[in-house]
């Protein structure tokens, strides 16, 4: 990140949600054990942005996030162990009865609520177990506000918290942004596809805040995968405050730094949900480059992060790039093949319709690797795209063949 | 199969090819061991008809198949263990060796030679090691002909044989028709997804048998997967040969009848394939009903039978229906959630959005069983699919993490 103007940008990891914001997790008895429902408020009404599973059996809970996003907020509750998705009238009266309970607990209406669930599609949700327990939720927040439990209490099959917070000095004043996240598993970007949460105490205006969502959202949740599947509960919010001093972005200088400050945050998030896909062993990063437009270049990405050939391959550390080319050929996008060049790490290895055997001892190297490199160059525009995935293991047989059971 | 008219179509599993065809295969030394070198030829000229893989990379020996084709032909070669697709110089030059070579053999053009090529793709071809084997290879097939070693030559994962042959009897003779093929990992119908020979002593018009290939090749192998990956190679093709009694299939009744003993061949090949799709411990059939199109339907189809959550919980026998739900709604069609329902076996397990838990324990019992029968009612028109598929299991991951290393 480039230092500009008066503006500094830097990560903390310690950093708690912005100024205005209130947070906590508990256990609530929908999962065996482990929190499990969250909440994150605030006593002044934020705003709030977002993007939403486009999954056709979504959950009931993104419909309500859809229509509410658009009013002053005041909570967002969060519950994981169930994604209160397919789960009919019952599901309904949860997700109202939910609403109700906050909206009288906080002294505001139902429509100031905004809530997520995350888990089994389809199973009944346990009700009763959640009803006793908002005020809890909502006390241990103003007793101790803090990120880690949320972050803790949103996960499902992930083994780790993903949380970033960073600051950006402006001559007026720091400005915090904060996010949180969890995915594992599920994780195909249809829109954005899991949960992510990107806090902020600057003050934006609702319109750029929309902007700023959208082009957030399709240069780094859309453009990861773990397994090709999307879920019915996918959800990336973006919520600034709106305490009285908060410092406004409101020049294209503050906005520039602004939302890339915005973007890394998104894009670690969503890096650290394929470094935990579930029993990824390594992260795979994707350029294709020269295409004749972004489409064609995210659609080859997404050819080649989707191929199970591929992902099982990389897992295996079997250098079997012939595979990579096969998903570019089936990407449905127009394309020469005597042009398209194919690079492991820095190395080319497929160039006119043949192999290049100059550096097989280096790729067989760089196939055992942690991280892997794969550069698809079309030579036919001006247009490029980077994705980010996994491989797939044993160990994400074992989890998937045993989630219910 | 109705018995009609004097019409009688049985299944003949010691059947060879038909009259016309003589076959063999040999270990010529592509694989390390094994039979990897194929013949089927005849001495009359046969009239062939095919449908091909759109990978873009295809390899050129596809290319080549689509070229010839349209001419009367005399040979297939088939070589396993090696695709031969991105191989660039190399690659071209060892088909036209293997063209003119052949055609000198036979005293034929190199434009009546077919050659399909099946294994890893990219690797340079051994040429040499094929070079002096075509000679012996059609001595062997000339003493003594057989579709077995044909079939067992052009596997390469594939863990069984794939034949099948049946009789038509009709009041001027018997016609017979035999079908080969291999088929186990990149399986995904783009088009024709694998290698699949059909061969017919009947007499068949070639525009005729154009039109039948279309035809049986949408509803059976282009309604299969094993990992949602298309090869480079995927060919099938059906031969009718020019025997000089040939019975011609020129009546309504003779192609009705002609058409279906095909089509069950060509469908039992299919599912033969998914059967013994790489690690597949399960035959998954996965029927969408009452959709507005057949398009549609497909989709659906396809969209289940690609999920990897769907794949793995049918591998470990956990009935989280909710994966085939998400599956559905990420299918890219337009339909009614509300007017959706689920089937696992005879079971309705979803409607209304809502979990029917009437048969929970029936259905947990069909989840553990070696085939597994899934259907969609979208109650929104009159089309329907069927697809098969298989689960993705600990095995495959072996299997593909290890295939060239």
């Amino acid at each position: 990140m480039k230092k500009k103007d008066s503006f500094k940008f830097y990560y903390n990891k310690d950093l708690d949600f912005p100024r205005g914001f209130m947070a906590a997790g508990i256990h609530a008895g929908i999962k065996k054990q482990g929190p499990d429902a969250a909440i994150l408020f605030s006593d002044t009404p934020f705003c709030a942005s977002g993007a939403f599973s486009q999954n056709l059996f979504r959950s009931l809970s993104v419909d309500l996030c859809i229509k509410n996003i658009q009013n002053p907020i005041r909570a967002l509750l969060v519950f994981s162990g169930n994604a209160n998705a397919c789960t009919g009238k019952g599901g309904e009266e949860t997700i109202a009865a939910v609403a109700a309970e906050t909206a009288k607990l906080l002294s505001c209406k139902e429509q100031n609520i905004l809530q997520s669930y995350t888990g089994v599609i389809g199973k009944p949700f346990p009700a009763a177990k959640v009803a006793g327990q908002l005020e809890k939720l909502i006390n241990t927040a103003r007793d101790k506000s803090s990120a880690f439990p949320f972050a803790r209490s949103i996960m499902t099959t992930d083994l780790a918290e993903k949380k970033i917070a960073c600051e950006i000095m402006t001559a007026e004043g720091a400005v915090r942004i904060a996010g949180v996240a969890k995915g594992s598993g599920m994780i195909y970007p249809q829109m954005a596809t899991m949960l992510a949460y990107i806090t902020t105490d600057a003050l934006l205006d609702k319109q750029y805040q929309d902007s700023l969502i959208k082009r957030v959202t399709g240069s780094t949740f859309n453009r990861i995968s773990v397994d090709g599947d999307s879920s019915t509960n996918d959800s990336f919010m973006l919520f600034s405050s709106r305490e009285q001093d908060a410092i406004r972005i409101n020049t294209p200088e503050k906005k520039k730094i602004f939302e890339a400050a915005v973007q890394q945050i998104a894009l670690d998030l969503a890096k650290a949900m394929v470094r935990d896909g579930e029993g990824a062993t390594k992260l795979i990063t994707i350029h294709v480059k020269s295409a004749a437009s972004e489409q064609a270049a995210g659609a080859i990405c997404r050819s080649i992060a989707n191929s199970l050939l591929v992902k099982t391959a990389i897992y295996g550390a079997d250098p079997n790039w012939g595979r990579i080319i096969a998903a570019v050929g089936n990407a449905g996008v127009k394309l020469s093949p005597l042009k398209t060049e194919l690079f492991i790490g820095p190395f080319l290895i497929f160039k006119n319709m043949g192999y290049i055997d100059t550096h097989s001892k280096q790729i067989r190297k760089l196939f055992r690797k942690k991280e892997l490199e794969i550069t698809v160059d079309l030579h036919s525009g001006a247009h490029s795209a980077t994705f980010w995935t996994c491989d797939i293991s044993h160990e994400y047989v074992t989890i998937n063949a045993e989630y219910t059971t």
